[in-house]
């Protein structure tokens, strides 16, 4: 069964059966000011941070998951009142007309009622600290109407603990007022605990308590202002507080009307420019405009025109898109992860760096030098801080007094955890990500930014570079291999004590990375120390990891192999055996071999499971993995991050058939009819779909954050279709399914466009025959060509 | 306007009008389990911890406070539903008629509604972890009707923070089940992480599965199995889980039948015998029984039979009640702390223990034991603390991996908080707690009972005392005024590095209970000792604190006296002049000007505010208190625990009637009609109620979990009743209107009776004559009598 559709010419996903299994977010806003919104206007915005300065208040995981930000009609003639997104009156959908529409960073509601024709759209503009609710209303019938127009959102207590527990203070600082059109919503013990709520017309009638706004017992669904059609303009020092404000209007037949809501950050006094501002529904278009601008820019940077239907509106809109937000909103702003967390955490932003420097240069590069001053002199990364932590600009910058819903500054000796908490693999994903970025850019310069240790001290980002590897260098085990510490990327894997078969190859693959870009910078000691270095890990990792037809997962403190033929749970892993292969440690033989096991024992028709089979027995010597529940998460899901490793260890081994297998598997494109299995979004990777061994097979949790959305954009734009930059020349080398004929590219690189045309006469996987720039033959890649031009390529590939 | 009214014969409050402005809670077991619910039946359970196992889940602070403990009724011939408790489904209060009767430790919830009567009692019996729905279920019409039965209740992931943000964890690690009859909660990942919930019926139907049973887009108002009469019979390992039991039946005209839901700790093998036996409904009504003697026992050691009805109903059955539930339930488990701390606040805790040690000498013991534990050897209390971190029998105790949702254990160095973060009234209040207890049970030898301290090294109690006296007189500030360290009783008065009058007068006070109990002892030497330290403490609070009219509150860091003539706003407060009086430091003189003084400014109809007027303007120098809405909380509220220290300090000067005056303006129970302003329950003290500074002056807020519960029963009847045990007498001293010609109290003391009655003469307020034991004069008080015995004790009060 389908909810919707994908519409491409607008980049939007149109949610024509609103009522999806759960909800379908979007995620809007580019910058400090964002939200977070389901198909039914439901979630939550905020402020710089989803954990401290949560602006709109939302009630996750319950039975319907509200409030929202919401606008209620009235018929004043009637009394019948409904609201332009489906939820919060939940009119019956057999006589109403709803549809969602989901685009780039704003979403649509559209409601066919009783001849009104209404949609809200909601959308921040780039650069302000505002979010506009567009209303449009239109009479499509043949008689005037009289309307009453309500908004409606609830304030949290900006902190998601204050919101839900101890409400001893909050319940007693937050405040409202309501003055010139203007509400504004005060948390009395903070510094910056103001926001304001305005419209663009004089209000007939508003609201600042939700309990009277909604009246007692009662709820969203059926608020007594809206009944009455009266609000009773209320306002108080202490309480709950929402942003209710009410227009009378009267629509003859035919007439649409244009109003907005705007909801901001600050004073009352702050609100007043903004609404005059909008009250000009020419600026809402054209900051509408300008947001569409921003994302056609970063779209354009690379289109991909492929026999894949589902591939091309996944690589050209929503696979970019998934990747953009979790780069730009770190990674717990969402319904799952409800805001209760914040800052970086240093494998999963190390990840997203690395994977869209092209679109977003100016924000990878930010993690990466917000990473690199988490990097502790050691080498390892702290596994999760604040950036503002260590960013120089911020330092002793403190509110003048305590109050319990501003963003704590701990001691620097609780900020630097000691190495006992430190995760084996978290800053070894950082020297790819930063080769990827001067890739992209060519900016070379980076390596010589000198940035701060977190723990003291300084060095060029080189430097940091280099501790990384010598880090995992040093922690390693009996055998040689690197010790998991706290955990690997796995983070239920807690081989403790023991030994990490995925860190070492993930390090080979770090070394690499590293001489490539020494060699490049003429750095020649380096060059020499490192391959000694990546000769002895790969040493270390064939004479200890190969189990016979894969690689095992991993060894414990006691000297146990995990994952190998002997076991009857967790015998194959994926983690292991796709980096075995893509790190370059495998020989082709073992390669294959390694890779034909994860296709036997792990493949499904919804992608690969991490594992099987699944742990049924607890072992804390494996881990908490054991601890989870069969075919759920870590153990034995089909867990969305680690699968592109596979498409990119199948397309080192020149398989582009498995690969694409593997990779339609995964694409939530392709269950977009079968919602009745998947529940979530079909326009996102979720986390995790639930594996072979549980009840709910098929089942996808957790859209949008997880390292699945960079991942599978990286490997499938760099390592199927084969398109990515080196640091001198953009290579091309696709891996394909052999009965693709052609498929074109079009990339922007260092400020030239590429536009390449990709032919398979001879219907191979792999293999590149001739590359043609303008006509002329290139070798190893495409040169770096001038800024502002604009080229053909056309590659031949063969065997 | 009345919601309900006081039913004493059945010590129950019987709501009326369900609908009332603010859920009104009970408290439900008296042991390891319990629950708070309201008059609707929502809330939640816990097993020990409110705060690390929740057993049911309750979305705290929502526009409907949801979900509860609910049962729904469904008409099969007409499909019609409701609940026995009117919520969740809130039919029409004009056609159905409901009742919630909130009685000693159980609450009972009654429906009429089509000529089917119905009930619901919620109890959990003395010593077993079983919460039982009574169930009774009468056809009162004359045609047979064909009901279906349903219970429901949602379970928690055990820990608040659990239930409300990051579900990456919970969502997945949470399975139900069915089989015979029972169903099974597992939180997989805990190691005690199971609840087992059946009925004494062998189930028609059931739903473990939340979003089954209420169906997509629904809520508990609406469920789908109860809408369309089916259960889906679902379970799963991972989501949200729930426990529906559905019961088919017919009952013929005036026919009636009783079941019985039963919610449990532990596995499905847990619930087999409690199912047996509850099977047998005369096991219900035994437990049920039971559970009433506890409690009758507990009423019956102090009863009070006065002209003021107000009084006698607090006295003889809420006030007791209140208190017992804050020292059962410590703090933090109520719809407002709801359960988000957990542990002992030190000096909430030790008055709590002070003020009942007749009903329930065995947890006040307990509790003054854990505080002593909680004690620095420097002699400061740790501000809130796990008294399970330093229980000798628990040391070393540790489930065998780490799991978020286990009460976690910190390390010793984050246990002990240094002196930054201790408050400088926190342990004196023991001191006058271990002389209530001794005086009450006469058990002097807990003062060489050997206790550790949190620190490390061990003392006896009496040694402990000692260390927490002369802490305070070590940290004094420049006067000799004690510091007030972190913050005094009033924690948004930070004046940091200054000083605290009302400390310095607890610290004399405190001296002089420890001085009488050293006397008691034949200390003489400490006798000695602390007499100095009195006689300093003294002088240095006559000397610096006395502002002409009434005593200021404190001096800052900065050597600024804070509540002085001169002050426009926090002029007057009540802290420094009840105790300066009560603690027996103000002579006469200064004594009534102080206390005319809070007469004056501080008095209102609903109670005295703790200060006059209420600050308006920042001020970090005096602290949070000014950060804090005018009228509200500590600034300028009438803070309801404070407000017992004045009838004391009336007590203390004789001024009878105005102390009664004070008590009758604070009582609940004269505000029972006029709960359109008070808005909260009037069966319970409120932690305050709004000052006339705010709009809302008269609303009252945070009922039962306040220092005001023990505090109002302590001073009512010690000190306007006069009935106080001394260490070898029982002391009759009453302070009363004038106008009260006699009163009589049954107080049981020691193991036996006394009967006292007190006749008024000569109209006084304070003063007695003579005291006549079975028709024998005896002076200074009544001796202690032999156990078991029975007497008659006559006061004559007079000049």
């Amino acid at each position: 069964m389908r909810y919707g559709y994908f519409d491409n010419a607008r980049k939007e996903y149109v949610i024509d059966h609103v009522n999806t299994p759960v909800p379908w977010t979007n995620y809007i806003g580019v910058n400090d000011m964002c939200a977070v919104l389901s198909q039914t206007a439901g979630g939550y915005a905020f402020y710089k941070s989803p954990q401290y300065h949560r602006i709109t208040r939302f009630r996750p995981n319950a039975p319907v998951e509200r409030p929202g930000h919401y606008v209620y009609l009235r018929d004043d003639d009637t009394g019948e009142y409904w609201s332009i997104s489906w939820q919060p009156v939940a009119k019956d959908l057999e006589k109403a007309h709803y549809v969602c529409r989901h685009g780039l960073s704003y979403s649509r509601y559209l409601c066919d009622y009783q001849d009104i024709s209404a949609s809200q759209t909601i959308f921040i503009p780039l650069n302000e600290p505002v979010e506009i609710w567009d209303v449009v209303l239109k009479n499509t019938g043949d008689r005037p109407r009289r309307l009453s127009v309500y908004s409606y959102l609830e304030f949290s207590f900006h902190h998601i603990d204050m919101d839900n527990q101890n409400f001893q203070m909050s319940l007693y600082s937050s405040g409202s007022s309501y003055a010139d059109g203007i509400i504004e919503n005060d948390l009395y013990y903070e510094e910056n605990g103001y926001q304001w709520f305005t419209a663009t017309f004089e209000p007939d009638g508003f609201d600042c308590l939700r309990d009277r706004f909604l009246g007692t017992y009662r709820d969203e669904s059926n608020p007594i202002a809206v009944e009455t059609g009266v609000c009773s303009g209320s306002f108080e020092k202490t309480g709950n507080h929402c942003a209710a404000l009410q227009k009378k209007l009267i629509l003859a037949p035919g007439e649409e009307t244009r109003l907005a809501f705007l909801l901001g950050e600050g004073k009352r006094d702050a609100a007043i420019p903004y609404r005059k501002k909008y009250s000009d529904a020419k600026q809402v278009d054209r900051e509408f405009q300008k947001l569409a601008d921003f994302w056609n820019e970063k779209c354009e940077k690379l289109q991909v025109y492929t026999p894949n239907e589902g591939m091309n509106t996944s690589l050209n809109i929503w696979n970019l898109y998934q990747s953009e937000v979790n780069i730009m909103f770190s990674r717990f702003a969402s319904f799952i992860e409800v805001g209760g967390r914040t800052g970086l955490g240093y494998r999963d932003t190390a990840q997203d760096a690395m994977t869209i420097p092209h679109s977003n240069p100016v924000k990878c590069r930010q993690r990466i030098v917000e990473l690199m001053r988490g990097l502790t002199s050691e080498g390892y990364g702290l596994h999760l801080f604040q950036p503002e932590w260590f960013d120089p600009e911020l330092q002793g910058k403190k509110q003048s007094f305590q109050s319990p819903t501003v963003v704590p500054t701990p001691s620097r000796a609780k900020m630097i955890h000691g190495i006992q908490d430190a995760c084996s693999d978290d800053a070894l994903w950082l020297v790819a990500s930063v080769c990827e970025y001067i890739k992209e850019t060519g900016e070379i310069s980076l390596l010589d930014e000198v940035v701060t240790y977190a723990d003291g001290g300084e060095g060029t980002v080189y430097e940091h570079l280099m501790r990384i590897l010598d880090f995992s260098d040093r922690q390693v085990g009996k055998t040689g291999i690197c010790k998991g510490l706290r955990a690997d990327w796995n983070d239920c894997l807690n081989l403790g004590g023991g030994e990490s078969a995925m860190v070492s190859f993930l390090h080979y693959w770090a070394i690499q990375n590293f001489i490539e870009l020494s060699e490049f910078a003429g750095k020649k000691e380096q060059v020499q120390k490192y391959a000694a270095m990546a000769a002895k890990v790969k040493k270390a990792c064939e004479e200890n990891l190969w189990d016979g037809e894969w690689y095992i997962r991993g060894i414990t403190a006691s000297g146990r192999k995990i994952g190998t033929h002997l076991d009857q749970e967790g015998r194959v892993h994926m983690e292991s055996n796709t980096w075995a292969v893509f790190s370059g440690v495998a020989d082709e033989e073992r390669g294959r071999k390694a890779m034909d096991s994860v296709d036997r024992y792990l493949y499904t028709k919804y992608g690969l499971m991490l594992n099987a089979p699944s742990y049924t027995k607890n072992d804390d010597e494996i881990g908490f993995v054991t601890r989870v529940y069969p075919g759920v998460k870590e153990n034995g899901a089909i867990f969305s991050h680690p699968n592109p490793w596979a498409w990119c260890a199948e397309a080192k081994l020149g398989r582009g058939d498995r690969a694409m297998k593997f990779y339609n598997a995964l694409l939530p494109y392709n269950q977009n009819d079968e919602i009745e299995v998947r529940q979530s979004e079909p326009y996102s990777y979720c986390q995790f779909v639930m594996g072979k061994d549980h009840t709910a097979f098929g089942r996808a949790r957790h859209p949008f954050m997880t390292g699945s959305g960079g991942w599978a954009y990286f490997a499938a734009t760099r390592y199927l279709l084969g398109v990515r930059p080196g640091y001198d020349r953009l290579l091309i080398d696709p891996c394909i399914p052999k009965d693709w004929k052609e498929f074109d590219v079009k990339r922007v690189w260092r400020g030239a466009v590429y536009r390449i045309h990709v032919e398979n006469p001879d219907g191979v996987s792999k293999g590149v025959k001739r590359i043609l720039l303008d006509g002329t033959e290139v070798f190893g890649g495409v040169p770096v060509q001038p800024e502002g031009t604009e080229h053909r390529v056309v590659v031949t590939m063969g065997k």
